[in-house]
Protein backbone atom coordinates (compact mmCIF):
# COMPACT_ATOMS: atom_id res chain seq x y z
CA UNK A 1 0.00 0.00 0.00
CA UNK A 2 0.67 3.35 -0.80
CA UNK A 3 0.77 5.65 2.36
CA UNK A 4 -0.48 9.29 1.95
CA UNK A 5 2.91 11.17 2.08
CA UNK A 6 4.44 8.84 -0.82
CA UNK A 7 1.45 10.23 -3.02
CA UNK A 8 1.88 13.51 -1.82
CA UNK A 9 5.77 13.12 -2.97
CA UNK A 10 4.98 12.08 -6.61
CA UNK A 11 2.02 14.73 -6.75
CA UNK A 12 4.35 16.77 -5.75
CA UNK A 13 7.15 16.32 -8.61
CA UNK A 14 4.79 17.63 -10.84
CA UNK A 15 6.20 21.11 -9.82
CA UNK A 16 9.64 22.41 -11.16
CA UNK A 17 10.64 23.56 -7.70
CA UNK A 18 10.24 19.71 -6.19
CA UNK A 19 11.71 18.11 -9.18
CA UNK A 20 14.89 20.44 -8.81
CA UNK A 21 14.89 20.23 -5.08
CA UNK A 22 14.82 16.50 -5.04
CA UNK A 23 16.26 15.53 -8.26
CA UNK A 24 13.52 13.19 -9.52
CA UNK A 25 11.10 13.72 -12.31
CA UNK A 26 8.01 11.49 -12.98
CA UNK A 27 7.09 9.92 -16.46
CA UNK A 28 3.71 8.51 -17.62
CA UNK A 29 2.36 5.88 -19.82
CA UNK A 30 4.20 2.39 -20.75
CA UNK A 31 5.84 2.56 -23.44
CA UNK A 32 7.94 5.95 -21.99
CA UNK A 33 8.54 3.86 -19.00
CA UNK A 34 9.96 0.98 -20.20
CA UNK A 35 12.34 3.08 -22.66
CA UNK A 36 13.52 4.83 -19.78
CA UNK A 37 14.34 1.26 -18.41
CA UNK A 38 16.59 0.19 -20.73
CA UNK A 39 18.09 3.60 -21.00
CA UNK A 40 21.54 4.97 -19.00
CA UNK A 41 18.43 6.96 -16.38
CA UNK A 42 18.61 5.95 -13.19
CA UNK A 43 15.21 4.35 -11.80
CA UNK A 44 13.71 5.85 -8.61
CA UNK A 45 10.15 3.86 -8.00
CA UNK A 46 7.51 2.26 -10.85
CA UNK A 47 3.71 2.52 -10.16
CA UNK A 48 2.12 -0.01 -11.43
CA UNK A 49 -1.83 -0.76 -11.50
CA UNK A 50 -1.17 -4.00 -13.64
CA UNK A 51 0.96 -6.20 -12.38
CA UNK A 52 1.42 -7.64 -15.64
CA UNK A 53 2.68 -4.76 -17.57
CA UNK A 54 5.75 -4.84 -15.94
CA UNK A 55 6.79 -7.95 -14.21
CA UNK A 56 7.12 -7.45 -10.36
CA UNK A 57 10.71 -8.63 -9.73
CA UNK A 58 11.88 -6.17 -9.26
CA UNK A 59 12.59 -4.36 -6.04
CA UNK A 60 11.71 -0.37 -7.49
CA UNK A 61 8.02 -1.32 -9.13
CA UNK A 62 5.14 -1.63 -6.92
CA UNK A 63 1.53 -2.20 -7.60
CA UNK A 64 -1.17 0.24 -6.32
CA UNK A 65 -4.43 1.01 -7.25
CA UNK A 66 -6.04 3.04 -10.11
CA UNK A 67 -7.26 5.56 -6.90
CA UNK A 68 -4.11 5.86 -5.92
CA UNK A 69 -2.47 6.43 -9.46
CA UNK A 70 -5.48 9.01 -10.40
CA UNK A 71 -4.08 11.12 -6.85
CA UNK A 72 -0.40 10.80 -8.37
CA UNK A 73 -0.89 11.62 -11.71
CA UNK A 74 -0.68 14.74 -13.33
CA UNK A 75 -2.75 13.00 -16.24
CA UNK A 76 -6.94 13.17 -16.86
CA UNK A 77 -6.52 9.74 -17.69
CA UNK A 78 -3.71 7.35 -15.58
CA UNK A 79 -2.30 4.91 -17.99
CA UNK A 80 -1.38 2.15 -15.73
CA UNK A 81 2.52 3.45 -15.08
CA UNK A 82 4.22 6.23 -13.44
CA UNK A 83 7.60 6.16 -13.42
CA UNK A 84 9.98 8.24 -11.00
CA UNK A 85 13.16 8.39 -12.22
CA UNK A 86 16.87 10.07 -11.33
CA UNK A 87 17.70 13.86 -12.85
CA UNK A 88 21.16 12.53 -15.10
CA UNK A 89 24.21 14.23 -14.49
CA UNK A 90 24.85 17.11 -17.37
CA UNK A 91 27.91 16.09 -18.74
CA UNK A 92 30.09 19.07 -19.72
CA UNK A 93 29.05 20.14 -23.36
CA UNK A 94 31.20 18.76 -25.76
CA UNK A 95 31.63 21.40 -28.89
CA UNK A 96 33.24 19.16 -31.68
CA UNK A 97 29.62 18.59 -33.20
CA UNK A 98 27.31 21.28 -33.35
CA UNK A 99 25.35 22.80 -30.37
CA UNK A 100 21.81 23.98 -30.16
CA UNK A 101 20.95 26.78 -27.65
CA UNK A 102 18.03 27.43 -26.22
CA UNK A 103 17.31 31.22 -25.66
CA UNK A 104 14.09 31.61 -23.33
CA UNK A 105 12.48 28.65 -24.90
CA UNK A 106 9.08 28.46 -23.10
CA UNK A 107 6.14 26.52 -24.63
CA UNK A 108 6.86 22.66 -23.30
CA UNK A 109 5.21 21.41 -26.18
CA UNK A 110 8.36 23.26 -28.64
CA UNK A 111 11.12 22.02 -25.87
CA UNK A 112 9.81 18.55 -25.98
CA UNK A 113 9.96 18.40 -30.20
CA UNK A 114 13.19 20.12 -30.24
CA UNK A 115 14.88 16.94 -27.34
CA UNK A 116 12.82 14.88 -30.23
CA UNK A 117 14.76 16.52 -33.26
CA UNK A 118 18.24 17.17 -31.76
CA UNK A 119 17.87 12.84 -30.80
CA UNK A 120 16.55 12.58 -34.78
CA UNK A 121 19.72 14.82 -36.09
CA UNK A 122 22.94 13.43 -33.66
CA UNK A 123 22.94 16.42 -31.61
CA UNK A 124 23.64 15.45 -28.10
CA UNK A 125 24.01 18.57 -26.72
CA UNK A 126 21.50 20.94 -26.04
CA UNK A 127 22.33 24.44 -23.53
CA UNK A 128 19.36 26.07 -22.41
CA UNK A 129 19.31 29.87 -20.99
CA UNK A 130 17.64 29.62 -17.28
CA UNK A 131 14.10 30.82 -18.20
CA UNK A 132 13.87 27.83 -20.74
CA UNK A 133 10.88 25.81 -19.80
CA UNK A 134 12.35 22.81 -17.28
CA UNK A 135 12.79 19.86 -19.35
CA UNK A 136 11.88 17.61 -16.57
CA UNK A 137 8.53 19.70 -16.94
CA UNK A 138 5.74 16.70 -17.63
CA UNK A 139 4.32 18.25 -21.13
CA UNK A 140 7.90 18.49 -22.18
CA UNK A 141 8.56 14.76 -21.65
CA UNK A 142 5.22 14.04 -23.25
CA UNK A 143 6.30 15.55 -26.70
CA UNK A 144 10.45 14.29 -26.17
CA UNK A 145 8.91 10.61 -25.85
CA UNK A 146 12.76 8.62 -24.87
CA UNK A 147 14.71 11.17 -26.39
CA UNK A 148 14.90 12.61 -22.99
CA UNK A 149 17.64 10.08 -22.07
CA UNK A 150 19.53 10.47 -24.90
CA UNK A 151 20.22 14.33 -25.40
CA UNK A 152 22.46 16.33 -22.41
CA UNK A 153 20.99 19.57 -21.46
CA UNK A 154 22.29 21.77 -19.82
CA UNK A 155 20.96 25.12 -18.11
CA UNK A 156 22.94 27.77 -17.57
CA UNK A 157 24.24 31.27 -18.51
CA UNK A 158 24.15 31.69 -22.42
CA UNK A 159 25.84 34.84 -22.52
CA UNK A 160 29.20 33.71 -20.57
CA UNK A 161 29.14 30.27 -22.08
CA UNK A 162 29.03 31.97 -25.68
CA UNK A 163 31.36 34.46 -25.37
CA UNK A 164 34.05 31.69 -24.01
CA UNK A 165 33.90 29.59 -27.17
CA UNK A 166 36.07 29.87 -30.70
CA UNK A 167 33.32 28.02 -32.86
CA UNK A 168 30.86 29.78 -34.94
CA UNK A 169 27.71 30.88 -33.69
CA UNK A 170 24.45 30.67 -36.22
CA UNK A 171 21.21 32.37 -35.31
CA UNK A 172 17.81 32.41 -36.04
CA UNK A 173 16.55 35.64 -37.86
CA UNK A 174 13.40 36.85 -39.41
CA UNK A 175 15.78 39.08 -41.50
CA UNK A 176 19.05 36.92 -41.62
CA UNK A 177 20.76 35.41 -44.37
CA UNK A 178 18.69 32.61 -46.58
CA UNK A 179 19.80 29.80 -45.27
CA UNK A 180 20.11 27.73 -48.16
CA UNK A 181 22.80 29.18 -49.67
CA UNK A 182 25.01 28.47 -46.32
CA UNK A 183 27.83 26.39 -45.82
CA UNK A 184 27.74 25.04 -42.90
CA UNK A 185 30.99 23.94 -41.00
CA UNK A 186 31.46 20.86 -39.38
CA UNK A 187 31.05 22.33 -35.77
CA UNK A 188 29.26 25.20 -34.70
CA UNK A 189 26.39 26.58 -31.88
CA UNK A 190 22.65 27.23 -33.47
CA UNK A 191 20.67 29.87 -30.94
CA UNK A 192 16.94 29.12 -31.49
CA UNK A 193 14.87 32.37 -29.59
CA UNK A 194 11.62 32.52 -27.55
CA UNK A 195 8.32 32.04 -29.27
CA UNK A 196 7.55 36.02 -29.20
CA UNK A 197 10.51 37.93 -28.82
CA UNK A 198 13.26 35.90 -30.49
CA UNK A 199 16.85 35.63 -29.76
CA UNK A 200 17.40 38.70 -27.50
CA UNK A 201 20.02 41.39 -27.90
CA UNK A 202 22.18 40.22 -25.46
CA UNK A 203 22.72 37.25 -27.32
CA UNK A 204 22.26 38.65 -30.44
CA UNK A 205 25.42 40.45 -30.01
CA UNK A 206 28.01 37.26 -29.74
CA UNK A 207 25.84 35.52 -33.44
CA UNK A 208 28.17 35.82 -36.09
CA UNK A 209 25.94 34.62 -38.25
CA UNK A 210 22.00 35.17 -38.68
CA UNK A 211 20.27 32.79 -40.92
CA UNK A 212 16.64 32.68 -42.05
CA UNK A 213 13.82 30.04 -43.78
CA UNK A 214 12.63 32.02 -46.60
CA UNK A 215 8.98 32.18 -46.91
CA UNK A 216 6.99 31.77 -50.22
CA UNK A 217 3.83 31.94 -52.05
CA UNK A 218 2.11 35.11 -51.06
CA UNK A 219 3.79 35.67 -48.12
CA UNK A 220 1.12 35.91 -45.61
CA UNK A 221 2.32 33.77 -43.08
CA UNK A 222 3.52 35.94 -39.80
CA UNK A 223 6.43 33.82 -38.65
CA UNK A 224 7.06 29.83 -38.20
CA UNK A 225 6.85 28.45 -34.94
CA UNK A 226 10.03 27.63 -33.09
CA UNK A 227 9.99 23.56 -32.71
CA UNK A 228 9.52 23.56 -36.82
CA UNK A 229 12.29 26.46 -37.73
CA UNK A 230 14.30 23.88 -35.92
CA UNK A 231 13.50 20.88 -37.79
CA UNK A 232 13.94 22.62 -41.15
CA UNK A 233 17.67 24.47 -39.70
CA UNK A 234 18.88 20.66 -38.51
CA UNK A 235 18.10 19.42 -41.49
CA UNK A 236 20.01 21.66 -43.39
CA UNK A 237 23.14 21.62 -41.10
CA UNK A 238 23.18 17.78 -41.55
CA UNK A 239 22.11 17.32 -45.88
CA UNK A 240 25.20 19.63 -46.45
CA UNK B 1 -26.79 40.90 -22.07
CA UNK B 2 -26.62 37.99 -23.55
CA UNK B 3 -29.11 35.36 -23.43
CA UNK B 4 -28.97 31.56 -21.54
CA UNK B 5 -29.74 30.24 -25.43
CA UNK B 6 -26.90 32.10 -26.65
CA UNK B 7 -24.15 31.09 -24.35
CA UNK B 8 -25.53 27.52 -24.92
CA UNK B 9 -25.23 27.70 -28.56
CA UNK B 10 -21.89 29.34 -28.48
CA UNK B 11 -20.78 26.78 -25.96
CA UNK B 12 -21.72 24.09 -28.61
CA UNK B 13 -19.78 25.25 -30.94
CA UNK B 14 -16.68 23.98 -29.21
CA UNK B 15 -18.37 20.51 -30.61
CA UNK B 16 -17.86 19.20 -34.56
CA UNK B 17 -20.75 18.12 -34.42
CA UNK B 18 -22.67 21.39 -33.90
CA UNK B 19 -19.82 23.37 -35.89
CA UNK B 20 -20.85 21.34 -38.74
CA UNK B 21 -24.39 21.37 -38.19
CA UNK B 22 -24.17 25.50 -38.11
CA UNK B 23 -20.80 26.04 -40.31
CA UNK B 24 -19.85 28.27 -37.34
CA UNK B 25 -16.39 28.34 -35.56
CA UNK B 26 -14.98 29.98 -32.71
CA UNK B 27 -12.07 31.74 -32.49
CA UNK B 28 -10.18 33.21 -29.32
CA UNK B 29 -8.00 35.97 -28.50
CA UNK B 30 -7.85 39.26 -29.77
CA UNK B 31 -4.71 38.99 -31.59
CA UNK B 32 -6.07 36.07 -34.05
CA UNK B 33 -9.86 37.56 -34.22
CA UNK B 34 -8.24 40.81 -35.49
CA UNK B 35 -6.59 38.70 -37.81
CA UNK B 36 -9.49 37.46 -39.32
CA UNK B 37 -11.49 39.91 -39.40
CA UNK B 38 -9.47 41.15 -41.78
CA UNK B 39 -9.10 38.14 -44.01
CA UNK B 40 -11.67 36.83 -46.04
CA UNK B 41 -13.61 34.98 -43.98
CA UNK B 42 -17.03 35.76 -42.68
CA UNK B 43 -17.61 37.10 -39.36
CA UNK B 44 -21.03 35.96 -37.48
CA UNK B 45 -20.52 37.78 -33.91
CA UNK B 46 -17.77 38.99 -31.74
CA UNK B 47 -17.86 38.86 -28.02
CA UNK B 48 -15.62 41.27 -26.10
CA UNK B 49 -15.79 42.24 -22.38
CA UNK B 50 -13.86 45.56 -23.27
CA UNK B 51 -15.24 47.99 -25.31
CA UNK B 52 -11.81 49.63 -26.07
CA UNK B 53 -10.37 46.22 -27.56
CA UNK B 54 -12.52 46.38 -31.02
CA UNK B 55 -14.24 49.50 -31.18
CA UNK B 56 -17.60 48.74 -30.79
CA UNK B 57 -19.18 50.42 -33.89
CA UNK B 58 -20.02 47.28 -35.94
CA UNK B 59 -23.26 45.41 -35.28
CA UNK B 60 -21.32 41.88 -34.54
CA UNK B 61 -19.56 43.38 -31.63
CA UNK B 62 -21.29 42.72 -28.28
CA UNK B 63 -20.17 43.74 -24.93
CA UNK B 64 -20.46 41.06 -22.82
CA UNK B 65 -19.38 40.76 -19.27
CA UNK B 66 -16.17 38.10 -18.11
CA UNK B 67 -18.38 36.03 -16.29
CA UNK B 68 -20.43 35.49 -19.24
CA UNK B 69 -17.32 35.17 -21.47
CA UNK B 70 -16.15 32.82 -19.41
CA UNK B 71 -19.23 30.32 -19.75
CA UNK B 72 -19.24 30.69 -23.56
CA UNK B 73 -15.25 30.02 -23.93
CA UNK B 74 -13.29 26.92 -24.19
CA UNK B 75 -10.27 28.56 -22.23
CA UNK B 76 -9.55 28.11 -18.87
CA UNK B 77 -8.30 31.85 -19.14
CA UNK B 78 -10.90 33.66 -21.14
CA UNK B 79 -8.90 36.45 -23.19
CA UNK B 80 -11.15 39.51 -23.19
CA UNK B 81 -12.36 38.81 -27.03
CA UNK B 82 -14.64 35.68 -28.43
CA UNK B 83 -14.98 35.28 -32.39
CA UNK B 84 -17.80 33.02 -34.53
CA UNK B 85 -17.11 33.20 -38.08
CA UNK B 86 -18.88 31.52 -41.10
CA UNK B 87 -16.79 28.08 -42.47
CA UNK B 88 -14.99 29.39 -45.66
CA UNK B 89 -16.77 27.53 -48.65
CA UNK B 90 -14.15 25.03 -50.08
CA UNK B 91 -12.97 25.44 -53.39
CA UNK B 92 -11.89 23.53 -55.63
CA UNK B 93 -8.37 21.96 -55.06
CA UNK B 94 -5.90 23.07 -57.42
CA UNK B 95 -3.05 20.90 -58.83
CA UNK B 96 -1.41 23.16 -60.62
CA UNK B 97 1.14 23.74 -57.54
CA UNK B 98 2.33 21.24 -54.59
CA UNK B 99 -0.66 20.00 -52.47
CA UNK B 100 -0.78 18.62 -49.41
CA UNK B 101 -2.60 15.40 -48.25
CA UNK B 102 -3.38 14.28 -44.56
CA UNK B 103 -4.36 10.31 -44.13
CA UNK B 104 -5.78 10.24 -40.87
CA UNK B 105 -3.91 12.93 -38.63
CA UNK B 106 -5.21 12.99 -35.31
CA UNK B 107 -3.32 15.53 -32.64
CA UNK B 108 -5.00 18.91 -33.09
CA UNK B 109 -1.48 20.56 -32.34
CA UNK B 110 -0.17 18.98 -35.53
CA UNK B 111 -3.03 20.02 -37.74
CA UNK B 112 -2.66 23.27 -36.30
CA UNK B 113 1.52 23.53 -37.18
CA UNK B 114 0.99 22.02 -40.57
CA UNK B 115 -1.82 24.63 -41.77
CA UNK B 116 0.93 27.23 -40.78
CA UNK B 117 3.44 25.51 -42.56
CA UNK B 118 0.98 25.22 -45.81
CA UNK B 119 0.91 29.03 -45.31
CA UNK B 120 4.37 29.97 -44.87
CA UNK B 121 5.62 27.35 -47.74
CA UNK B 122 2.34 29.07 -50.09
CA UNK B 123 0.94 25.55 -49.88
CA UNK B 124 -2.82 26.94 -50.65
CA UNK B 125 -4.90 23.41 -50.89
CA UNK B 126 -4.39 20.77 -48.39
CA UNK B 127 -7.09 17.83 -48.88
CA UNK B 128 -7.36 15.69 -45.70
CA UNK B 129 -9.30 12.13 -45.04
CA UNK B 130 -12.70 12.42 -43.17
CA UNK B 131 -10.99 11.19 -40.30
CA UNK B 132 -7.93 13.63 -40.42
CA UNK B 133 -9.24 16.05 -36.96
CA UNK B 134 -11.40 18.84 -37.91
CA UNK B 135 -9.80 22.09 -38.50
CA UNK B 136 -11.69 24.11 -37.07
CA UNK B 137 -11.49 22.03 -33.62
CA UNK B 138 -10.37 25.31 -30.85
CA UNK B 139 -6.66 23.41 -30.14
CA UNK B 140 -6.04 23.59 -33.93
CA UNK B 141 -7.01 27.05 -34.43
CA UNK B 142 -4.55 27.85 -31.10
CA UNK B 143 -1.89 26.42 -33.66
CA UNK B 144 -2.42 28.18 -36.77
CA UNK B 145 -2.68 31.05 -35.64
CA UNK B 146 -4.48 33.30 -38.84
CA UNK B 147 -3.46 30.61 -41.38
CA UNK B 148 -6.91 29.15 -41.34
CA UNK B 149 -7.85 32.08 -43.50
CA UNK B 150 -5.54 31.64 -46.14
CA UNK B 151 -5.41 27.91 -46.71
CA UNK B 152 -8.03 26.11 -48.49
CA UNK B 153 -8.99 23.08 -46.59
CA UNK B 154 -10.86 20.35 -48.35
CA UNK B 155 -12.21 16.95 -46.66
CA UNK B 156 -12.72 14.26 -48.83
CA UNK B 157 -12.19 10.79 -49.54
CA UNK B 158 -8.06 10.73 -50.48
CA UNK B 159 -8.07 7.51 -52.10
CA UNK B 160 -10.89 8.72 -55.07
CA UNK B 161 -9.17 12.12 -55.41
CA UNK B 162 -5.44 10.38 -54.97
CA UNK B 163 -7.07 8.11 -57.86
CA UNK B 164 -7.86 10.62 -60.28
CA UNK B 165 -5.26 13.03 -60.78
CA UNK B 166 -2.14 12.23 -63.18
CA UNK B 167 0.08 14.29 -61.22
CA UNK B 168 2.90 12.22 -59.14
CA UNK B 169 2.00 11.36 -55.31
CA UNK B 170 4.24 11.41 -52.87
CA UNK B 171 4.77 9.57 -49.58
CA UNK B 172 6.45 10.25 -46.29
CA UNK B 173 7.65 6.60 -44.89
CA UNK B 174 10.46 5.42 -43.04
CA UNK B 175 11.35 3.34 -45.50
CA UNK B 176 11.64 5.53 -48.60
CA UNK B 177 14.66 7.13 -50.58
CA UNK B 178 16.08 10.21 -48.94
CA UNK B 179 14.73 13.13 -49.72
CA UNK B 180 18.25 14.98 -50.52
CA UNK B 181 18.56 13.30 -53.75
CA UNK B 182 15.18 13.90 -54.96
CA UNK B 183 14.42 15.97 -58.00
CA UNK B 184 11.24 17.66 -57.38
CA UNK B 185 8.36 18.14 -60.31
CA UNK B 186 6.69 21.86 -60.49
CA UNK B 187 3.93 20.29 -58.93
CA UNK B 188 2.59 17.27 -56.45
CA UNK B 189 0.90 15.71 -53.98
CA UNK B 190 2.92 15.08 -50.53
CA UNK B 191 0.95 12.41 -48.15
CA UNK B 192 1.63 12.73 -44.69
CA UNK B 193 0.04 9.98 -42.72
CA UNK B 194 -1.44 9.15 -39.19
CA UNK B 195 1.07 9.55 -36.09
CA UNK B 196 1.00 6.13 -34.92
CA UNK B 197 -0.02 4.42 -38.19
CA UNK B 198 2.01 6.43 -40.73
CA UNK B 199 0.39 6.27 -44.51
CA UNK B 200 -2.47 3.36 -44.56
CA UNK B 201 -2.42 0.60 -47.31
CA UNK B 202 -4.62 2.02 -49.38
CA UNK B 203 -3.16 5.19 -49.67
CA UNK B 204 0.15 3.88 -50.31
CA UNK B 205 -0.98 1.76 -53.09
CA UNK B 206 -1.20 5.36 -55.03
CA UNK B 207 1.92 6.95 -53.52
CA UNK B 208 4.22 6.52 -56.56
CA UNK B 209 7.72 7.83 -55.06
CA UNK B 210 8.11 7.13 -50.85
CA UNK B 211 10.68 9.37 -49.55
CA UNK B 212 11.96 9.52 -46.42
CA UNK B 213 14.29 12.31 -43.70
CA UNK B 214 17.51 10.27 -42.45
CA UNK B 215 18.76 9.61 -39.23
CA UNK B 216 21.79 11.14 -37.85
CA UNK B 217 24.22 10.33 -35.24
CA UNK B 218 23.55 6.91 -33.38
CA UNK B 219 20.19 6.72 -34.74
CA UNK B 220 18.54 5.97 -31.42
CA UNK B 221 15.45 7.83 -32.12
CA UNK B 222 12.17 6.45 -33.08
CA UNK B 223 10.34 8.36 -35.42
CA UNK B 224 10.01 12.49 -36.14
CA UNK B 225 6.44 14.18 -34.82
CA UNK B 226 4.22 14.25 -38.12
CA UNK B 227 4.32 18.18 -38.06
CA UNK B 228 8.19 18.41 -37.88
CA UNK B 229 8.51 16.20 -40.85
CA UNK B 230 5.98 18.11 -42.87
CA UNK B 231 8.27 21.35 -42.34
CA UNK B 232 11.15 19.45 -43.41
CA UNK B 233 9.84 18.18 -46.91
CA UNK B 234 7.93 21.11 -47.74
CA UNK B 235 11.13 22.87 -47.41
CA UNK B 236 12.86 20.31 -49.28
CA UNK B 237 10.02 20.94 -51.64
CA UNK B 238 10.52 24.64 -51.99
CA UNK B 239 14.11 24.94 -51.92
CA UNK B 240 15.05 23.10 -55.16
Amino acid sequence: MVVKSQIKFIKNLQQKKYRTQNKLFVVEGIKTVKELLESTLKVHKIYVTDSTVLGLNNDFVELISEGDLRKMSGLSTPNKVLGVFHFPVPRQIDFSDWVIALDDVRDPGNMGTIIRLCDWFGITNLICSPNTVDCYNPKVLQATMGSISRVNIVYGDLQQVLGEIDIPVYGAFMDGTVVYTEQFPKKGVLVMGNEANGVSEAIENLVCKKISIPQFGAKTAESLNVATATAILLNEIRRG
